[in-house]
């Protein structure tokens, strides 16, 4: 199984403008990207942003599903949404998952604009099935900031759309980029 | 080009108890599949519901982004949400596509469960390849009526997850399929 780990980062993120922004927490962001996760078998999904009522706003969320009211409405909701941890900053993910693996990830950009040294779909999923742990970053609002692909391990290439336009909702990114990387359709 | 047309159904559809229900529209189920139409192509998506309140609760989020305020604060999304046609139940989408393309189309069920007569994906990748219009159908609350799979042309096979766990939101089913059916990874 491969050992693939997910973040959702709401800072450092661009705006439309291009300038960098904390954004805030959506609430269908958690419950679709843990559900896609635990579909497609990734160990954790880390949401992480430095603002304390953001970070306070994930738990309560997680947490109606997985000890409170919702974990007995919805069962399957719950082995989803255990797979999510909600973290200050992208590095304390990063150590969470070198403290897991007894070893540093390595580090995925996803990302909708083309980047020179992209990785391709096949060489990743190749690499997942070697079994060494990676983390891949999606970016809320505009995208991830600059430093952050920059400072990551490698970028994945984008989901080309027809004529162009690739605008999908993160929630929906994330789906299309696990079920490449993990999935195996009939 | 491929000739596909979604249609999301909120009636009838099945509540968890299996119960026939027609749904809510949920405003974000509007936003991310018509980001994902437009992304991989597709015609058109319809959103079906009889209840007229629901129906103009999913038009003003169409109008707000087409020709209201949102279509010059985020022209891409413009483009997307002018893929949306809310519809009074699905024969009059069926009857839509027949009349746009002067002939009927293949209607395609989506389920989560598999189905002994299921098309694998890479048949119906073929059969779409092959330029006859096909409509695909999700279904919201706990997935698409029994009579309505059962009148559909086929069924596509289910998105497999690992450990038999495949708890998909609609947003993400969709544009999983869209991708399996149309996208090109690089």
């Amino acid at each position: 199984m491969a050992r693939l780990y997910l973040a959702l980062v709401h800072y450092p993120v661009v705006n439309r403008r291009g300038e960098l922004v904390a954004s805030a927490v959506t609430n269908l962001d958690l419950h679709d990207i843990a559900r896609a996760a635990c579909t497609f078998g990734a160990k954790r999904f880390f949401v992480t942003t430095p603002l304390e009522d953001q970070q306070g706003f994930a738990r309560r969320i997680v947490e109606h599903w997985t000890i409170g009211p919702g974990a007995d409405h919805i069962p399957d909701r719950r082995r989803a949404m255990e797979l999510v941890r909600v973290m200050g900053s992208l590095d304390e993910a990063i150590t969470a998952v070198r403290d897991a693996e007894s070893r540093p990830p390595r580090v995925v950009a996803t990302c909708a604009r083309e980047h020179p040294q992209a990785v391709g779909w096949a060489v990743l999923r190749r690499r997942l099935a070697d079994d060494s742990p990676h983390l891949l970053l999606f970016g809320t609002a505009w995208g991830l900031a600059p430093d952050v692909i920059a400072a990551a391990d490698c970028v994945l290439a984008p989901i080309a759309g027809t004529d162009g336009y690739n605008h999908l909702s993160v929630r929906s990114a994330a789906a299309i980029v696990l079920d490449r990387l993990l999935g195996v359709p009939a």
